[in-house]
């Protein structure tokens, strides 16, 4: 059985993502692709890297016939993704790649994103969309809302050790190096080349990033009780990749089997042998999620450290997997591709 | 049907690009993955990014039993190549990535390598892997020999203009810029990342690039008379990628149609509007070939453009895609991934 | 003696570097800085990377006192450059880093830069910047045009050639490879890291770069006949460097003979070994140019390569060296500075 | 007044950066190279990017006349160096920028290093090379022990906190972030640019990096109690540059306080204003570093971000001023240049 998708937005770095994931799958077929200013170009104008391929063009949203399109995937800027995801028929599957239903409390969302919620009642509908731990209501949902992809690595390295009790709840610590490709294809000037390729630092220092609502929601309701992590993101001159690199207080042993049991089935998180770290360039472009544990020298200090590729486990991939389990297709269907390397 | 295969030299950065490729192949199967110095670990130690595969241990290339294998890819360096494939069955299909079996003359192949041939009669026999040239000759041959990667950047923005006579076969100029990849995981102080990153430069000056042989050997076949064209080679600092800037003279609509029906019905290689040309931004990863051509101001001159992926369709793409062909299975088959952009 | 210059644009990639330079030079001080958007914000914050200077905040320019300015800089866009400098005082002298005054014939200026000239009777005043070559019109002047970055790679490389008529005037092509920063800090989709940093390509196909009309002007003069060259520029995935590989017809040992000559006494232009060839990581970061010659397998063919920073030797080391001679100071003076390597 | 110098390991990383350093020195002047593989060999070969400079051939050390020489900079590897530095005469300035003599401790040097110190008697009376905490002594010295350079990164951001006690000294977290130049010019396949440009990493996990043993010296000695800090590093794909995060508990306002109290003479160390944080951008290739604190949203958390130039403030940059020192010459002399942006 095949099954017809949109894209809205599809003209960013996600929505390109998805379309080159989606070209390998064996079930699911590109049936409209929307897009705001490029509306009218081809494809092959806009990712000439996808010009083998036979695309629609890029239309307005509102050329888009709904009709025998059984998913829609919005690729598309936070805040403009809830006035758009408004207007879709009401019976379509929709899985968000925006910040707009990640947080389920209307006053946790306007703190963090500083504009009151415009589609409060699908917030409440909406499904997190951290595949490994909320399969069973994403199989369900009609809307799913992607993780920030930050979010997503943080939560893969912490949210077992949360939920289990292994470490101290108030001293986690999240130093996060970020490629560039996650800041998306917005014309910024810390974002050139000639300024990032020599220069990295930290950002949205202080506890300022938006992804944090994700993590106190998350890790607070895994705890049964509020935890409150530190987090600090720094860019790095690289296209792709997230690597997290946590601090903790507890057993390195137990934190390891504490993961290795909860990744045990899972079919794109590898936990490495105790002692080994994982690297960027053996995840890129690929689903994986690589995580590793190594105990400090200090006794009780242990440093657990996760990598993934931002636009693919960390957003378009995690898209398809959520939407894999939605229509009821094997979930690693067109996932399961290597990283590259180098 | 499924068939199976050994890979030899499987450490090398082309070797692990065969085994990416492979892993989403529906009917080839690994059977056994030789090497030297590495032989005796798991693949997951020496390629941590392939730790989610299910592969059989690195060996010494001895102990594979050939029983039972259909075919086996040599990743091997050059000369080393046509010792150990001396040794191999003789009724053994081989897909070699080596230098060794490209040039068919035993005096042109000690000219560029330095060495005598130690296989002169399978020098013979094999099949120069230029698959879009050579496809009938390919399906039934036994040992096929793949092109140099820049040899395949070069023929492809040139070949079908020198077979059709539309440009001046006497003043030929190819300026090429070559990622580091195609260097493949020597260790030498010129591809350290503090060199290269911000160190760029012409190599192999005066025409002294062995790759010269292939141009020489496949421009004169189909010119029907000796033809020898300059080129120059540079280093860029990226990973993957070669962007071959082709100087000719002659009419460039004439250069362009020329090209476009030469690569009319082919699945893999992309001939841009004219004056549009192409970017290795738009190819990494995959085995696609965009090729552009563009009049200069000055009457009578053109610049074609010629961008690939060195090892996928410039070497371990190019080698399954003929490997297809000699087992009979469709030419594209695990092939048609999407580059990875950004 | 002291010399109070002000800088005009002091916010772009070639302000900074200016206002690197001048930093470390014994007789030159910067008494104010011109900025549009940026003005009234102190150094610090547009340039953190000079917050340890003593500089006077970004101002306005018609708040400058131009009384007691020796000299001025102009690092502002083209066509703005002409505007504004129209209005400053008759007796100011000028280097103007931009490309309004490089072309002696309006017409010429107009062809490649699309508007009027709107200060004609100042471009016929102008004197063009090459200091190698103009060094007594410098010396003299009161309006100095600094040279295109690329413009000036490709005269270092092939003007001595063309004046002493050792190459073929008809049949030379120009393959350029340009580091980022010489695009300057405008915000383009291409000039992003993400785009760039795995995407190298070429530009301006067809003859269409505006610093064909440098080379069309100064290679006709010298030549004292028409001379026409193929340029074609690469943009490569580093911030600071141009590469230049010309392709020529002559005799290798002449070709190398001549440009030893030319440039025996120069403090900044490094002609190496016949056979060797630069890299753009022996550069960097300084006012050097290196120049190497390689004879082609094809009798009679040669290769030059020619290397500098754009910022530097391309641009701003180039203004310093020519307001040094304007205003009598030792032309070398604040420009003797290593390369930076790695 | 001219002092004459020799290096010794001048054909690595260090020692071409200290050649560039003291080149646009006043008062100082190269009177021999010595090197081990490289000797006889002229510097224009091992690093054409200084060969515009008037220098001596590479020698072997033996060939070093030390009459007339004042003063001795050993960049050579750990062991090696203490081997050497035995026997130079024994009146002889040296400033020594391995790891050789950082340790006062023999057993925390065999700790560290896994040999015992071969010159014990000399390990006592080094002095360590912190300039801006150890002027006096160094101005004594005769044998200077440059720090590491990760070692320099984290002391500037903490020592002047755990000297005033504003932190808790039980719970400092150290995360660095260090360029590949600092890995120096080994061939290793982690720094090769194919491995390294898109593949980031922790190493040295567990408290193993050798940089802890200065950390745990100076901290504890600062503190007149045991300190040990947690120690974090990460291989970045940038040339230069190291970013410390550290991650202490304190209040951000006293941390400020101290810290602008510390540094308010030093011409080298700025730090910031409150909130703000450093980019490696701003103070590549340059002495300088830059020093940002920034409050957490969780109370009482604090991050402090260094950064600085591995090869110039973390190493070469250090030597030159510590030799300033030690010659009687003016601390900050060819040490001011404004860094290379971009």
């Amino acid at each position: 059985m095949t099954y017809n998708i949109a894209i809205l937005g599809a003209s960013g770095y996600t929505g390109a993502e998805l379309i080159r994931l989606i070209a390998g799958h064996s079930s699911i077929q590109i049936k409209a692709l929307g897009a705001f200013s490029k509306a009218g170009q081809p494809v092959s104008q806009v990712y000439p890297h996808l010009r083998h391929l036979d695309l629609p063009d890029m239309v307005p949203f509102d050329a888009i016939d709904w009709a025998g399109i059984d998913l829609c995937f919005c690729a598309l800027p936070h805040k403009t993704s809830q006035e758009v995801i408004s207007g879709l028929p009401r019976d379509l599957r929709i899985v968000d790649l925006s910040a707009d239903f990640r947080l389920e409390d209307p006053a946790e969302y306007q703190k963090w994103y500083g504009n009151p919620h415009a589609a409060v009642e699908m917030q409440g509908e909406a499904v997190y969309g951290l595949t490994e731990f909320y399969r069973g209501e994403i199989r369900a949902a009609r809307l799913v809302a992607g993780t920030g992809c930050n979010a997503a690595t943080g939560q893969f390295a912490l949210r077992p050790l949360i939920a289990a009790g292994v470490i101290d709840l108030d001293d986690i610590i999240l130093d996060l190096k970020a490629a560039v490709s996650g800041a998306g294809r917005a014309l910024k000037e810390n974002l050139l080349h000639a300024e990032l390729s020599e220069g990295y630092h930290a950002y949205a220092t202080g506890g300022a990033h938006r992804h944090l609502g994700e993590f106190d929601q998350e890790f607070s309701k895994v705890a049964g009780r509020d935890v409150r992590i530190q987090f600090q993101p720094h860019l790095i001159p690289a296209n792709r990749g997230i690597l997290g690199t946590a601090y903790v207080k507890g057993d390195a042993q137990a934190v390891h089997d504490t993961l290795a049991a909860a990744y045990a089935g899972e079919p794109f998180i590898e936990v490495l042998p105790l002692g080994e770290v994982p690297s960027t360039r053996h995840i890129r472009g690929s689903n994986f999620c690589h995580i590793g544990v190594a105990a400090d020298r200090l006794p009780g200090r242990v440093v657990v450290v996760a990598a993934l590729d931002n636009l693919t486990k960390g957003s378009s991939g995690q898209a398809l997997q959520n939407a894999n389990l939605m229509l009821g297709i094997e979930e690693t269907e067109g996932l399961m591709m290597a990283p590259l390397f180098p």
